[in-house]
């Protein structure tokens, strides 16, 4: 997404690295609406190359910035809520609800309850809790997270499928939960799967298509339940290294779309649509932090601290996640960094010795691929506010939040 | 800190844990004035008995409420700060600036220098930043935070020494740096080193003391400086798991000591004083996080749900730190269970299985020893505003802060 002009100057679209930094000082998260349209299209095109009815929901814990949710709503995407503060900011920014899916977690039934009530489809983590939901409130459609038993992820701590994931239940309990379901006069349903985060490999999908077809195709059979939808969640990659190469996305949905068919026919599972809850995919290469070289320091290690940490971005200290940073200079001479952030802490630091321009104070520092997972899970860590962030759209530069001041984070540690 | 009391009700000081649940919800963070008291005063004590001169510094970076704040400066520590936003709120609270200590990491010399003219000691962590530095504002007194070469601590991500340590510049160059400010007139000193968190074994103290010592003593005796301060950092750590033990403070400031006047003695350092600057120490087992028991869900193993997950507290997820973990019930029958949160992540969850009593929906689990790095290093991940924190003193409860609310978190991401 970041372009270098003929001068090797860093760019967002039409505009320089250097004038926002200048602009709105550092750090700074900052987005290419463009880059954020082209992954929708480029999504949308390959579903609809494949598929007869499909569905696109997004991920909203991956960026909730309004601005940013307002372009996939524009877009007529759905939402895919994790919670209920999920669902409170796709209600304020007008997601249609009955196009929008809740998958929560350990939620309380009266939760699940007050949510199924504004019109969200339920996919409920674990069947058991039915009984108590529908004393509640009975929904019109429910859909059940099946776990197959087998996940995969860039990292352990974003698998969500496995036997030690501890999201949805056991395939082998599929027939037991869409029968209580029935049994409780539940009449239309879907399905949903989903094993792991940050995946770029077409046949991966294939793979637990296949898988979820089978699992719905066996035990609903039996049961005479047609399905409206087949959700296989998200966990659509994107290159984080220099190594990676993008998803093959129309690959991805060809091989997809065989084992969808497929099941449906085999099963007679009716006509349903897929549904697929891509966060990371949507906004995670259209984000990148801006931050400055405030210090470089050679002890047993040469290192460069920059103004941007573990407080701004988690995702290199929790996960030892790897991000490309880039250097706005044209210095010729390369040397080896570690690159660190200023908070008291010594995971506070970016994974891997990096080679990269000669570095000077000052240097601007551009971290890419934050739009997923970035700015979401920042803190106030060692007591610094929280950056801006700004929407880039050609030449056109909006501020989508201001930075936080001590006095705003002060203030709101008064009782 | 938790009690039982005869009817094995868990108590805070004289208060029930059922009824703060009740009276203010969950999850929220409690702190035990009491315990605070106690912590400091019995590092006061141990620290009396084998030092003439000694000064504690409290780590603001380990909790940095305003209210836990005020008990600290009422004690009469010093802040131990680590960036512009700790010094801005030690000054709110009327820590005296003389006697606190101002120890960045990758600082810019501009903000070193404005830190510096508010009269906060400045302990650096790069003596090459001292040429700039004085040519803005030259400080009376000046401190180094030197990187023995060695460190320990209980994660690999709180390890602060060492050649893979960000922090500080190699003991072989601290001859250099000292020379270096008194070329440029300044002509008071002191010296630093911290080597690592949450050590539990005085013998690890004497160590580093003993290092520090031996480091400043070679290389400041040539240069005749003696020393108004030797600054061995923080690290007392604290017993998370029931397998340990409380830290034997009285041996860890004799052995200290003992290292201390030998090193001042053979080297004719003058006649400094200790400092040191617990954060964990103090306020770490003096904090519980009351959470609730949202569901148990028997999968491929049987995982029970919290309503605090790892937005509300990291440590689990960022360094699979274990927490003893209490329910507030009487059942008699154990089982066991893997703890999780609500946050759409599968490192969203406590190390290691757990036994304990056979938990419901609505049971109250109270997670221990979260006082420090507990609530300050939560964020909004998940859209989820952050919880509450109480203090208690006997019979006697204070909010000191209030639960954020969604509304909040909305207005406050409008830009």
């Amino acid at each position: 997404m970041i372009l270098r002009d003929k001068n090797k100057n860093l760019l967002i679209e039409e505009t320089q690295i250097s004038e926002l930094a200048k602009q709105f000082g550092t750090p700074i998260y900052a987005y290419s609406e463009k880059q954020i349209r082209k992954n929708i299209q480029s999504l949308k095109t390959s579903l609809s190359k494949h598929f007869e009815k499909f569905q696109i929901l997004y991920a909203i814990k991956a960026n909730s910035n309004p601005h940013i949710l307002r372009i996939f709503q524009e877009e007529g995407l759905g939402a895919d809520c994790s919670c209920e503060g999920e669902i409170f900011i796709a209600e304020k920014l007008g997601f249609s609800m009955k196009d929008s899916i809740y998958t929560a977690n350990y939620q309380l039934e009266e939760d699940l309850a007050r949510a199924s009530q504004k019109g969200i489809i339920l996919n409920l983590d674990d069947y058991n809790q039915l009984d108590e939901l529908c004393k509640i409130s009975k929904p019109e459609i429910i859909s059940f997270r099946i776990n197959p038993g087998i996940g995969r992820g860039g990292f352990e701590g974003i698998v969500t499928g496995g036997t030690d994931a501890k999201f949805g239940f056991p395939y082998e309990e599929t027939e037991k939960a869409y029968r209580k379901a029935l049994d409780l006069g539940i009449k239309r349903f879907g399905i949903h799967m989903m094993t792991g985060s940050n995946n770029l490999e077409p046949f991966y999908f294939a793979e637990i298509t296949q898988k979820i077809m089978t699992i719905a195709g066996e035990s609903l059979s039996k049961l005479g339940i047609q399905l409206e939808f087949v959700d296989i969640g998200g966990g659509f990659g994107i290159p984080y290294t220099e190594n990676e190469s993008e998803i093959d996305l129309d690959l991805t949905f060809k091989l997809t779309s065989d084992a969808f068919y497929e099941g449906v026919k085999k099963y007679s599972l009716g006509n349903p649509k897929l549904i697929v809850e891509p966060g990371r995919f949507l906004v995670g290469n259209a984000g990148v932090l801006i931050s400055q070289v405030t210090h470089v320091k050679q002890t047993y290690k040469r290192f460069a601290g920059l103004d941007a940490g573990m407080s701004t971005l988690l995702r290199p200290s929790l996960y030892e996640a790897y991000h490309k940073i880039l250097i706005d200079r044209k210095s010729e001479q390369n040397e080896k960094y570690f690159l660190t952030g200023q908070i008291c802490e010594n995971s506070d630091i970016h994974p891997q010795e990096r080679e990269m321009p000669n570095l000077e104070q000052g240097d601007l520092a551009v971290i890419t691929d934050v739009g997923a997972y970035g700015f979401v899970m920042s803190s106030h860590y060692n007591h610094r506010p929280k950056p801006a962030e700004i929407l880039v759209s050609g030449k056109n530069v909006k501020l989508i939040r201001r930075a936080e001041t001590l006095e705003d984070i002060w203030q709101k540690i008064e009782a």
